[in-house]
């Protein structure tokens, strides 16, 4: 990926007779490990249906196959068990670009492979005749005779000179797959086995080597010593602590944490390519913005793709984001935007217009999002919502919808869900993070560095990388909200409209009421309750939450080709009113894997009551904030509070304001007495 | 020091027999271990004159102990062997400041000095007679009889209630001294003994803990988990990592590396307080920098405070020292001086005037400093002058003054050498240097932070706190000098003088030529005779050297009460004429301590000559610089470059522009060839 390592990648061939158990280590391997997140596996062309089970590979038709083959468009083909097999020509890009690309491929065309001049290695995954037999019976694909047929082993021997591992599949699924990955991490080139450290480095990424290690010297002649590593096609580099302890290290391994293990998905015993960190192509860039200049694209590219790599010191990457912070010009933010998206994550859609919509957040409740992606799904408008987390609320939307259905979905289920429903509401952390995000956020969040023009950027390229046509923007104004002033809101709604608009996306921000929470539950439970009355059309659904969502959706619609513009709403309003919106999150549901959502609120409650008679006229939201986290949401996904007024009623002395939920007595005691020494209402005399 | 972790200090009363070397171990636990840069030893009041040798102490005959003790300035006195001892009052203020105060006290006093209220501590130094006998014999101060009687040993108890170690001190110094910091350390609260682990933490401050820890948890509750330890009276946070090995790190130790515990100044088994490190102080005025406003002393005052404690990450240092380069207006300037001269080390010097020269440097050569020092100082004017060695450069003033002189002085041996001879030539490592600068360093230079602006904060902050009260500061411009414009250089000038004015400092900012070396030889050993030449009136002294000299030196003088303004020059030339300047050198020279001096240049040399004839138009500084340093200055004293031209001067094809001096036939090889590439000379072609 990086400029300054880019190597040539490797066609991984994982070779093995049926029933080996390729594939299932192939897509955990993938799946379950972060380090593969650059490896590639390859779906195979295969004249079988694409519904006919096993795995995920491009069905074809006989006349479609040899269409395909005689336009050059395979890089090899081969038949096996009555069967069609072919690799798609364009894996050879990806490994010139240095991808790791796993492809399982017939023992029998190995020598033909070799022979395209691809740096190729082999994996032989091996199990039992037994085992074999027991897992070909059970996955149910083949017949009696087939299964016999396929048990049969291959007298096989690898080309000369290929690089060629063997491992056995026949134990517990983990252990094969920690071996296939020790033994793809060879066959891409590790040399230095990691080794476990019990040493806790905290966010850092440390490497420990020892004194002795071969590197040492051409490291510490570095100006900044540190080293670089190769996972698996993804360089990242480390700040390196020497160890002076052949007990503790040996000379020729790497140590790292269990954190460091964790966060990169790593494990002991892989093997990894070391090389000493060259200095930061982007330091010049940096360098200059400190000094005052403006950064073109290509610039800001550089300096956000070495932080992303870690190759910046925390110096330097905090200088850089406060002199981010202390200016950005309307054209430093379009180009650090596109920037920006050249290192996230990127989807393609194939559709000619892809919506979504985005919170600045900060108001407690506000679930619209579980109800505008149904209703715009509906209409069949393509809207892949990736939601947050709760981080310093009592729940974010990703903590909602995991009540009704699986949110952790991978860019492959993705866009399996939105091929069948239009639309998705998941989580975030594996959709649309950026390795700038990670590297950062412990800086930018402590120092309160993310101004609101560098918010744009941020959004912006996440929603770009994604493949985003048109885009709503909810701006929450209010003296507690991100946004505080009017004036300030609509500074960044031109900013956002004309950001988007160089950038081809077409945005439209909306300023909207943040002085009290949209909804009466607050806390990932009442919430959902409060959605799920919303799409049932039921006669106390909340009013607020039902009005805002149906005048997002409507925007939305308004840009549906075939809605005639203004009536977005009214189509909205037809779609949840008809029941298709609570139709249609029940399929998005079910694609990404429905879960039993739980039955009522926390089982211990208590009512916090007006203290006096008036109107409300003020609404602590950040007070309200922390006596909901204080039931022990979102954590507890059954705790929370439950409104029961809003700003402007008239209230008696001694009425409820709202019902705190808990699911034990001593937090219920504990949030009682928090919220009765401060309810969050403001309540103005009766005059 | 900190307001946050201020607690009250600590009185060690350190006691024992004569000749068990209480006076040594106390000395040397302070000169070489910098862990004790913040424990105070009392000079004592004794009876008996300044020059008869032992410990430093303050003499006074029996009249004026009489009248100070009526005065009350005694905190407590007694008798011994005939004299009178006593300590004191002011060292309450310093203990009261949280200071560690060491005292050599009679054992008699200690339980009057226990009723005084003071927290105190009672370390006992012994030795067996025969090692004491051989002591005080050997020091030679008293006579047999006095020896014999202090050889009599003290039948002694501390007092009830009183802490008392007591330590050994019969072995070899160095073990007496580390046994007698591990009990200094006890003494002052310490109870987490250091342990040194086998890894290389490079320039972090990081300290190591069990997981098992009592302080794990309330660490980790931290927004950001570092740990607060207490160096006999020097609070200093370090980052934490977490080792889960018993037998890596038992859990009731601190691991240090070997790095950290040099840097600190302390050994394996010393003990220390911990405790979780509060938030800084500063981040509301270091986060309001960042978000531009501007700051006023007191706000400086806890950022730079902190900084120095290192209780901010780096990233966060590293935004505060770009948004400082970014913008720092007048006012600004002249608070951050203040407030950081309250963090610098201070001196008093009971004069009404105190002069110094500063250069912001760049030029090589330009060794004026050992000539104007003695000018001035045979004057009879104060200037306690403390350099710089070389960092990017073939020599810096403190290394050619190394040739002649320990410069390696603390504030002490700086006070006698100035009091004997008006001035010194010392290394500011220990005399100027600031913890701020010690946490900073490693972020401002690379990243070239180091703004002209702030530069005049970090200069004059220095100064101020040295209680300089005259400054004259040499500003090289020329276009590869740090001043590349005379508006800079204006700017800079007037910067200086209106900060320097604001803070009750004159200052004279002068602009000189930085476009050519100053004096002839480049390198310790060459520079070295160049300044010899010059201070030996030679007719063959660089003339350049020589005027730039006079120039400061007279502009220093012109500020002499007895001089007529603009007639220092003159007064300079007298002092350097009349010998006066180099016998004042000499006198300094015995004073810092005498080294024997290098007798000549490299032994391999070579000329590199001039390829063309004509005028030499221009000199690169840079390559010039590069070309020095690659002889193996200032690492190797004797190797450097001899000027035969300069700027200005008619050359013919093949005549001599510098002579190479190197101490290996390999060097000179290598720096040969790299000056025959490009010798950095420009020659106009002639007309």
């Amino acid at each position: 990926m990086s400029s300054q390592t880019q190597s040539r990648g490797k066609l991984v061939l994982v070779v093995g007779p049926s029933g080996a158990g390729k594939d299932t280590l192939m897509e955990r391997a993938l799946t379950d490990y972060a380090c593969t997140q650059h490896v590639i596996l390859t779906r195979r062309v295969i004249t079988r249906p694409a519904d006919a089970g096993g795995e995920d590979h491009q069905a074809m038709d006989e006349s479609d196959f040899d269409d395909s083959l005689a336009a050059g468009e395979f890089l090899i083909h081969w038949d096996a068990h009555g069967l069609r097999y072919a690799l798609r020509a364009d894996i050879r890009n990806e490994i010139d670009q240095g991808r790791t690309v796993l492809a399982n491929v017939s023992r029998k065309v190995i020598g033909a492979i070799v022979e395209l001049g691809l740096p190729v290695a082999v994996i032989e995954v091996t199990a039992s005749r037994e085992v074999r037999a027991r897992r070909l019976s059970m996955r149910g694909r083949e017949t009696a005779g087939d299964i016999l047929a396929r048990l049969k082993t291959l007298d096989w021997q690898a080309p000369a000179g290929i690089a060629h591992y063997r491992i056995d599949n026949g134990a517990d699924l983990t252990s094969g797959v920690e071996r296939f990955l020790v033994t793809l991490a060879s066959a891409c080139g590790g040399d230095t086995p990691i080794r476990h450290l019990p040493i806790d480095t905290g966010p850092r990424l440390i490497g420990f080597l020892s004194l002795r290690h071969p590197l040492r010297d051409a490291i510490q002649a570095l100006s900044a010593p540190r080293v670089e590593i190769n996972i698996l096609g993804r360089p990242l580099v480390l700040e390196v602590q020497w160890v002076d302890d052949d007990h503790w290290l040996p000379s020729d391994a790497i140590g790292l944490s269990r954190g460091t293990l964790a966060r990169l998905g790593l494990i002991a015993g892989m093997p990894l390519q070391l090389q000493p960190a060259p200095p930061p192509a982007g330091s010049v860039a940096l360098r200059r913005k400190l000094r005052g200049y403006s950064l073109n694209e290509e610039e800001f590219f550089r300096v956000v793709h070495d932080i992303a790599d870690n190759r910046f010191d925390e110096a330097s990457t905090g200088a850089f984001l406060a002199s981010l912070a202390n200016h950005l010009d309307d054209t430093e933010i379009i180009e650090l935007t596109r920037a920006r998206a050249r290192i996230a994550q990127t989807l393609h859609w194939n559709r000619p217009m892809v919506v979504d919509k985005h919170s600045m957040g900060g108001l407690p409740g506000s679930r619209i999002t579980l109800i505008v992606i149904p209703i715009v799904a509906a209409h069949g408008l393509t809207i892949p919502k990736a939601s947050s987390r709760a981080i310093t609320s009592p729940a974010g939307t990703a903590d909602t919808m995991a009540l009704f259905a699986d949110v952790e979905l991978g860019p492959d289920d993705v866009r399996r869900v939105v091929n069948g429903a239009n639309g998705c509401i998941v989580w975030n952390g594996r959709l649309s993070h950026t390795p700038f995000d990670d590297m950062t956020n412990a800086i930018v969040r402590p120092l309160d560095l993310d101004s609101a023009r560098m918010s744009v950027a941020s959004i912006l390229s996440k929603k770009l990388a994604a493949g985003v046509t048109h885009l709503v923007v909810d701006l929450p104004t209010g003296p507690q909200a991100k946004l505080q002033t009017l004036d300030k809101a609509e500074e960044l709604k031109q900013l956002m409209e004309s950001v988007g608009a160089a950038l081809g996306m077409q945005v439209l921000a909306r300023i909207t009421d943040g002085t009290q929470p949209v909804g009466k539950g607050i806390g990932p439970n009442l919430e959902a309750r409060d959605v799920l009355q919303v799409l049932d059309n039921a006669p106390d659904a909340p009013r607020d939450l039902r009005d805002k969502a149906l005048d997002f959706a409507g925007a939305l619609l308004d840009w549906a080709p075939d809605i005639a513009p203004g009536q977005g709403r009214a189509r909205a309003e037809a779609l949840l009113a008809g029941g298709h919106a609570r139709a249609q999150f029940e399929r998005i549901v079910d694609l990404q894997g429905r879960r039993q959502p739980p039955a009522a609120p926390g089982a211990f409650w208590a009512d916090i009551e007006a203290q006096r008679s008036g109107r409300i006229r003020h609404v602590d939201i950040w007070r309200l904030n922390s006596i909901a986290r204080l039931t022990g949401a979102p954590g507890d996904s059954l705790a929370g509070l439950d409104l029961a007024v809003r700003k402007g009623d008239d209230v008696r002395s001694g009425q409820p304001l709202y019902r705190l939920f808990t699911s034990t007595q001593h937090a219920l005691e504990r949030v009682v007495a928090f919220a009765r020494a401060g309810n969050a209402f403001e309540i103005a005399e009766e005059p």
